[in-house]
């Protein structure tokens, strides 16, 4: 079959005239020709990925530049499977490829993620159709078994591996760095007294935490700002972990850590918190996530909600949500209103913490390398580099603009004891609230 | 007619007994049935609203109370039309009636409303379904032609009747408070300044402004920050007066004030400025607008939009729509997204200013009230008090959480010369811009 295909080009190849090829030059001629094929694939993939400025090198060392001087990065692709992979779908095969070593990114990674990222922006630009604003369903449904073996998958990996390359506290979420030079520690302090504030807890309150992690910030709030915290979580190692410290630190009669999922919250509260949680909510789980804050906030409640966003509904990238987040679905603004709107809640602050969750990633990618020995140690190589990448992709989309961090702190309609500004979050003293005292 | 009706009633009050009822006792009769109608509808109309704390009169000296010891009002309802429409339709027909003295309020006119609204605002709550937040058409089409008709409705009353209540710059939008006690004037002045500093202005750059009433805000860019502004209005009231002043003080080089429509905006600007518009918009011209922001700005350009908003969509009440702002239609956050999302724009902040509007209305309908003698002169009474109520209901609704005031930031997905914080908008001095300059 094959040398009958090749015959014509053969033919063209040595001008037409049909003499005997000697076996050598036939192979060689037949090798241009398969390379003439998988380079025509791999240069319509680059087009259609927008051009970056790469070089491709093949397992047979043969080469494929899209013209460009400089290319950023060189991308060896070791076996014809894995470039006929790439060429079916780059988005989602070039994870998958890059952890099983079937690619090598020769270069700085993160300069090549910011290099495909930049064309991927402009080739968007301006094609965000109705289609695409239109809800979309979630990947995996989030039901409440569906998200609790969702989020075994991401967050019981083992409490050793995060330790790697979290800060001290184990604070997985995006950090607040009064300034860049801010170090991790310092930042994720920052963070918990940033999102305190916006609650304006007082001491004695009542606040419920959704989806609490290892536990910071509700043992934060007790220790700091002396409320009493209810705090859910569905990762199982996470809430053994949490219980451990809490008893450790002499606070588990302040915060009671719960293994239950966040439609189960019951009681009333002063403030309802959340950081980090609703990228795995789902958006079709919004207005009951609503009604949970509804029914669990006195009339006095405020809360926060401190999710990664996008700046127009999209799925996440299919490798991520696959590998490393099942069921994750960070929403645009449009999208997280869906959770206060249909329950009259104001509104009153949204921050945009985006460039924060750049500076973030870069001090866990650091960790990260620093560390890689260990992680070896515990996992295959695969998942070293899936995670490699899972946090460099990260940092870049952070860092171009193609995905956000937004905290939104809200309180009920009618609730006048609001700050009067925002001045007071910006004051170094934790004293004067500034409150309007529901008095104009 | 009349008698007929009235006999089997009369029977039953005497008893049920067949015997011939003197003339005026027959009378004082009948008058109690007439009564007891109006009463049973007015007690329905009573419990339709939430039953507010209001003790209602009747022309002819009959009350009707709904049993609560201290009614905050005493209502006059001066003749029998005037009941009906008011048990027909209080939310549209009140403000008619209460303009045309038809129905007058004894008592405190804010404590009034304020008990209307917030026994409404109980009624509510809960009762927001999938219906309320879909989205509904405008009113009144806000088209090229439509929009000039209804702006020139509100807005070309005359400057002289402005000019006697807002403050001596003319701002007919929410002031910025840094705190409760700061003078309207100079809150007006802290507004101008607040937007300015949201946008990082820098001189020698160029703005384009949405809607500029009487060029307050273009005006102080160009003296206080050293842009060129170019100002659109469809109100031709409002851009004569400020072509006056922008030549009165010099500064007709730097900005340029243009009687058009928002859609027409032609150049490109470094900021897009858009104070007190939005609300005349219309929800269904968002994506047009969003389409003019994208066409008009450079890549690192950003853009600030302050506009009356809802904690979830509604139309605005009918009385104002029809009677003050024809067209208005102020937007849910959810609805405001529709701006940004479809052109990938990044928002930056949300800052919910409502108490600043309440106290805003306060200080307007204190002048107001000040100057009520020169608005008589000027203009027919209806209009009077069509105009304090319309003052009093709005002061009513912000204060009691019914309305919202959003100033949204925003700037392109890849720009990362946006602030690394909000500090700086809190610090005395402007140089410290905090910028992060694109590094991280």
């Amino acid at each position: 079959m094959r040398q009958e295909q090749t015959e014509p080009s053969e033919k063209s190849i040595s001008g037409g005239i049909d003499y005997p090829v000697p076996a050598r030059e036939q192979r060689r001629a037949l090798g241009n020709m398969v390379f003439a094929t998988e380079k025509l694939l791999l240069t319509k993939m680059l087009r259609a990925i927008g051009n970056p400025p790469v070089q491709l090198v093949l397992w047979n060392g043969h080469e494929i530049s899209n013209h460009q001087d400089n290319p950023v990065a060189r991308i060896l692709i070791r076996d014809r499977g894995a470039l006929f992979k790439l060429v079916i779908d780059p988005e989602l095969y070039f994870g998958e490829l890059y952890s099983a070593q079937r690619i090598e990114v020769q270069g700085n990674l993160l300069d090549f993620l910011e290099a495909v990222y930049r064309v991927w922006l402009l080739r968007n630009r301006g094609k965000i159709g109705k289609k695409q604003l239109a809800p979309f369903y979630d990947a995996r449904r989030n039901t409440l078994t569906g998200a609790r073996r969702n989020i075994h998958h991401h967050y019981d990996i083992g409490n050793d591996f995060y330790k790697l390359w979290l800060d001290e506290r184990m604070l997985y979420t995006c950090a607040y760095f009064p300034s860049p030079g801010t170090s991790l520690e310092d930042a994720q302090l920052a963070k918990l007294d940033h999102v305190c504030r916006k609650l304006r807890l007082q001491p004695g309150e009542k606040v419920v935490e959704a989806g609490c992690g290892w536990g910071a910030l509700a043992l934060h709030m007790a220790e700091h700002y002396g409320v009493k915290v209810t705090a859910y979580n569905i990762s199982g190692e996470q809430v053994a972990f949490a219980r451990q410290r809490a008893h450790a630190e002499g606070l588990d009669g302040q915060v009671e850590f719960i293994e239950d999922d966040y439609r189960n919250v019951r009681g009333e509260f002063d403030a309802f918190v959340s950081v980090g949680m609703l990228e795995h909510v789902g958006t079709d789980h919004y207005r009951e996530l609503g009604e949970v804050i509804d029914r669990s906030l006195k009339d006095s409640g405020r809360g926060l909600i401190h999710s990664i966003g996008l700046n127009y509904p999209r799925p996440m990238d299919a490798w991520t949500e696959r590998n490393i987040f099942p069921g994750a679905c960070p929403p645009s603004l449009a999208q997280m209103m869906q959770i206060f709107e249909p329950f009259d809640f104001s509104v009153l602050d949204v921050e945009n913490l985006r460039l924060h969750y750049a500076k973030t990633l870069e001090h866990w990618l650091q960790r990260y390398e620093d560390n890689v020995d260990r992680v070896t140690e515990m996992f295959d190589p695969a998942f070293v580099r899936a995670w490699r990448l899972y946090l460099a992709g990260s940092l870049t989309a952070f860092k171009m603009g193609g995905m956000q961090l937004f905290q939104v702190t809200f309180a009920r309609a009618g609730n006048n004891h609001i700050p009067w500004t925002r001045q007071y979050l910006y004051e170094p003293q934790d004293t004067s609230l500034g409150e309007s005292d529901g008095k104009l």
